[in-house]
């Protein structure tokens, strides 16, 4: 009669910021899949609950993709409606975006459809003025005001009722799927903090996006729903595989690329991906992504406002401007990195950090102020990438498309030959440039800030800048020198060989390359906007060449570098490591300190194990025969030791302090009078992991990262020798890479 | 002075039919990589030479790319030759296809294109008749002879120059990526033979496709350029990465999609897929597919023939066929694997597989009897697709296309509106139906022949043609019943609601889906086929359902069932271990069998150790500090210690029969009269990969699949218990899964 047998409660869950260990968790889910099919087989109602068990994943991967689809619907349609309400309001009806208040109108003719009667700028309303100069100071005042508000707003809802919500999410979500507990990162607060802020924060007109922090939604809700199954509410590492295909649902409506979302979630979130996992990500980033495009919340149909289609293929000689390109999104992405991460450690260390909404409404109201003059910051920046992206069609009347037409010319719609630029072209180029300075400047600063903020749209932005000035000037040029040896052969005039729409495009892959690091998932996603497998080669180029640039100066994309500055305990599959250190160089204890803690299987009282937990912080004792012998036999946790010890003095008569601790598996006869023993051995692990001194450190990173493992035992000849944990592993590579190892906070 | 400080020749490599062991090659990559990291400090020259070893990576797979883009589109060029000269000749040039040469003439209509003067059928050449019995037989008769020599040539070529080059090849590449050693696989002339009978067999009308064998061309050609970089020629575990991406580049060019070829590759070939390899598989795939672009086999700047375009939604309601052709396809897919392995295990074990060639020229005669009468089958199977695929515009001229017009409707060509069948959908419908059945029975017979050939395409054409079927039938009945309350919704009379080529297309999925159990890849290069988002849904469908149907039938696919038929060591990813069996149930030796054969680190002599190697076909022996205390210390390769023998025997001096065997690190001073010892420490593995006997098998099953091991030791408190090896590991899987253990042959 071992009251051990019945598990007790909260054994198998884990302590805040500490690691899961993938193998128990896996071993745990296994055991119950097999109860429950033993079980079928006694009845048919628990046939059905076995069905219903083994159907759940697919059921919540169709919440999911539901919820986040919905949940990206909504913000996209509130963020249209908060931006324009900037400048000014519907009469016919306040809830009504600029957009959608004109369609209402009768009018027909384009410009009628912006200019309608029933929106109102807010000076036509106040002071019935739409032109002069105070209407425009008026208008600039208020503009100023709302995204004040917005901000202000935005900030004291995170810092009051959900402090999780800042950021991006995508370093903590990515230290979550490693195997880290961070409770209520994940929470419904957390989620409806994160959806309300993140309207609030893109209407004030910051350089931020929505795409990072979406994915960060849309884990929420994969937490959310994985909370409703036992399967996985009971189970850190299946939790995980949710999350995982929660993050590519987000990633499939921010961008509506499913495929590229599954993608990004393989290469940039993930860490256990089974194949498994892939089949059901691809399941739940379809369903958001349908269910955002029943929404309609651009009312084209498409799932992103910067969906475009060329008509025009691309020649070899334009590889070189490509290329140009990736240089510049490396550099740019270097020089985000740097700079952003000196200032976050700069917030984090000195007075900065204790004002984050004063800091908010700085930031705020110096980009409201700066932006609002110039017509490419002052507009959202999804509509500006979305103009750059644009090709000039004849029905196109920006003035990025301000050409000097030839009148002799009559062609079909979609077949503009090159032309020379007229004056808005260079006006525009002007502005261009200026609002490229402010958005590098700018983003550096708002990257970090303690609001929801992405970074995949200001970086797509600058390089959509970038690349439309490039393109210009490439179609320009081209334009007035056909008879250049590399425009002669592809180029001839009255053709149609420069796309400036396209540069535009392979500049913002290049720029998001060169901070994030993402490859194939970036390209895919920016297939995925354009429909064509034709421009992959230039995205490719730029992409790699970008990911090459920036490496030269420094391995880590922006995620990395804000997991480390955060301490999180994060071993990334992708770092090599190459050193030739043993297992002995890293375990603990090291020469000269104390021996290891260590339990003995036969001969330690209640009270030395008591005194032993106080005495130390470890998660966990290995137990070896005697301490003489050193011969391991397994490895008890801490959080179950105290559990089973109080239970027992809680429970079960006669333990008492000087009750001997057994970890074997049958007692030895006591005498009468000697106390109740206490018997241990169902919390023992019995298969601890464990490598020889000699194993090449290469080996054990690999073995830690492979199998999620959070602690491993060092032995030579079968003798306990030491331990190495998750922590020890990431110390030591920090060490290895000149890094200061005390930046490993986190066990 | 210790001689094994240099490393003997032919120590690291493996014997033909073994396995690799992961975690040594992978020690073995990073232990290089530091030699050349260290050494680029030396010199410019190695500097440079450093930078060359970093950049072979992308130089082998621009090669790969080019040169299996180029093998596929010569392979496509022939196929389309030959198969025409079974049906005549172009007179202008004798190395045109029929639709080459009737493109150089110059007739302009349609008609006249495909009747053109320069191309004759053989009874016209020869008898000057085209139309007529006489003609007609001639011409069948024919038919039949060129299809005969064809297939009898192409199994001659496979028995006598490369038995390796039948077959799809996808079994075996799976089983060599999982770590397995197939000499000659992959080699020269398998690749040369196999190009050129693939191009015989396929032409010869058999029911086989070119896609599978495409994917063992490719993975030659990787292994050729491997062979030619020392980073690749010397390590198996990082050629297994190019052959990966090989694999990619193979599927790129077969169906036209990049990025469904490296899911493919992913999904369902690679074992061990780092993301460095899915980066670099993308390369290779997207230059395959751009090389194959620019050969423009088909002259339609497509890289497949079935590649096609829908115009129309679809609807809601149109899930249940779909559904429907979901259940056929895993169906189907059943009923292939249980009747083709049951052939196949027949082939194996009666007096039938001692006929290939005989076997081969039967099959091939048979179905050319059959095929020629009826002209669905007579084609090319990828033309057939293609025809089965397309939408009835108003430009087809096929049989498939026979609608009676409304006179008075005039539309644009795009948008045709429902209509009643003519007759020759009619007669095109019993002719399907012929077709199916006679592609069902001959496709089982055909895949497994001593010639090349792959079943995508046979599989492809079963769903495309039943999908057509299902999908002419629903477009009858729509048109038929407007006002059934199922189609009124979204039928309206005069509406273009129903696609049958969308059916042809998503029974395609299901059928492929049924066989191969593909999931996300399939939909992936589904949808790089039909270039539109909005078709993933029905395709989607359909392959859930497919693969939902056949699991409930047998969780094998064709490529497991056969590399189970052929005993081959795979373990695979996708089963899952649920069972409850420890270590120490699996373990060597069992109760009851001779103890484990043992070295001891210093008691041993020479000829103790060669008399363990006689006696014994272990391919290591753990090494223990002694017999007695059985605590591990390592573990030496058979291999290895046979070739350090030798070497020592040979070279160093004093070394004879009764020299001691040393693994320790100071072998201690000997008397002065003794024989001169042998130091072997240095081909010690001193970190041998121990689990305790406790662990369980599960656990296990997952170290080995993880971390690619050979196999394990296992201990109990220290002490060796036993080994279990990765056979060891299959075998109690097969036996768990109540199939026969004896049928995993290799170790």
């Amino acid at each position: 009669m071992d009251f051990l047998d019945e598990p007790f409660p909260d054994v198998g869950t884990y302590e805040d910021f500490h690691t899961i260990d993938w193998l128990r968790e896996k071993s745990r889910d296994t055991d119950r899949h097999r109860k429950i099919t033993s079980k079928s087989k006694e009845s048919i109602w628990e046939f059905i609950k076995s069905l219903l068990d083994a159907w759940s994943g697919w059921v919540v991967m169709l919440l999911i993709g539901l919820k986040a689809g919905t949940l990206a619907g909504v913000i996209d349609l509130a963020v249209d409606w908060m931006t324009d309400l900037k400048e000014g309001v519907c009469l016919s009806a306040f809830w009504y975006s600029h957009e959608q208040c004109c369609w209402t109108s009768n009018e027909t003719t384009f410009d009628d459809r912006v200019k309608c009667p029933q929106w109102q700028k807010w000076s036509e309303l106040l002071v019935g003025q739409s032109e002069g100069a105070s209407a425009y100071i008026l208008n600039y005042f208020l503009y100023i005001m709302w995204a004040l508000c917005f901000a202000f707003l935005a900030v004291s809802l995170v810092r009051v009722f959900a402090p999780y919500a800042c950021g991006s999410g995508i370093p903590e979500i990515k230290t979550i799927l490693s195997g880290f507990i961070i409770r209520g990162y994940l929470g419904k607060w957390t989620l409806l903090i994160k959806t309300v802020t993140l309207v609030l924060v893109v209407s004030s007109g910051l350089s931020l996006g929505k795409e990072g922090p979406l994915v960060h939604v849309a884990c929420c809700c994969g937490n959310f729903f994985s909370s409703r199954f036992s399967k996985y509410s009971k189970n850190e590492g299946k939790r995980r595989e949710v999350l995982s295909a929660a993050a590519a649902a987000g990633v499939s409506v921010a961008f509506g690329a499913p495929i590229g979302g599954v993608l990004f979630s393989l290469e940039e979130v993930s860490y256990y991906f089974p194949l498994k996992t892939l089949w059901r990500s691809f399941f739940a980033a379809l369903v958001a992504a349908f269910t955002l495009r029943s929404i309609n919340p651009f009312g084209n149909s498409r799932l992103v406002l910067f969906y475009v289609e060329y008509h025009t293929p691309w020649y070899m000689a334009e590889l070189f401007p490509f290329i140009l390109l990736g240089v510049f999104g490396g550099l740019w992405g270097t020089l985000f990195i740097r700079c952003n991460i000196a200032w976050c450690r700069r917030r984090k260390t000195t007075r900065l950090g204790k004002y984050p909404v004063l800091e908010v409404i700085a930031v705020t109201a110096i980009t409201a102020i700066i932006a609002y003059p110039n017509p490419y910051t002052r507009r959202s920046t999804s509509e500006l990438i979305s103009e750059l992206f644009n090709d000039c069609g004849a029905l196109e009347s920006s003035q990025l498309c301000d050409y000097i037409n030839d009148p002799n010319m009559t062609r079909p719609v979609d077949d503009i030959p090159d032309r020379p630029a007229g004056p808005g072209v260079y006006t525009a180029m002007w502005q261009l440039a200026l609002a490229l300075v402010f958005k590098i400047v700018i983003t550096i600063f708002t990257f970090g800030m303690k609001i929801p903020s992405g970074l995949f749209i200001p970086s797509m932005a600058v390089g959509a800048i970038a690349g439309r000035m490039v393109g210009i000037g490439v179609e320009q040029l081209a334009y007035h020198h056909h008879d250049w040896i590399i425009f002669r052969k592809w180029c001839r005039p009255g053709a149609d060989c420069v796309t400036p729409g396209l540069y535009a495009m392979v500049g913002a892959a290049a720029c998001l390359g060169g901070v994030t690091r993402m490859t194939v998932s970036l390209v895919v996603i920016m297939f995925e906007l354009t429909g064509g497998l034709e421009y992959i080669v230039p995205l490719m180029a730029a992409a790699v060449t970008s990911k090459w640039v920036a490496d030269a100066f420094g391995k880590e994309g922006i995620y990395e570098a804000h997991i480390h500055l955060n301490g999180y305990p994060f071993l990334d599959v992708k770092d090599e490591f190459t050193h030739r250190t043993l297992a002995t160089d890293v375990m603990r204890p090291r020469r000269g300190e104390a021996p290891l803690s260590v339990l003995t299987q036969d001969s330690m009282t209640v009270e030395d194990v008591e005194t032993l937990i106080k005495e130390t912080d470890y998660n966990g004792f290995p137990v070896v025969v005697s301490k003489d012998s050193e011969r391991l036999i397994g490895f008890a946790q801490r959080r179950e030791l105290i559990l089973a010890i109080k239970n027992a003095r809680q429970r079960q008569d006669g333990v008492v302090s000087n009750s001997i601790v057994y970890f074997t598996e049958d007692p030895p006869e006591l005498p009468p009078n000697s106390p109740h023993p206490l018997k241990l051995r169902r919390i023992l692990n019995l298969s601890p992991f464990t490598v020889t001194d000699h194993t090449p450190m290469e080996t054990v990173v690999d073995i830690f990262r492979k199998l999620g493992l959070r602690q491993c035992l060092v032995t030579r000849s079968g003798r306990l020798l030491g331990i190495i944990t998750k922590k020890d592993v990431l110390r030591h590579m920090a060490q290895m890479a000149n890094q200061d190892p005390e930046s490993i906070m986190f066990n």
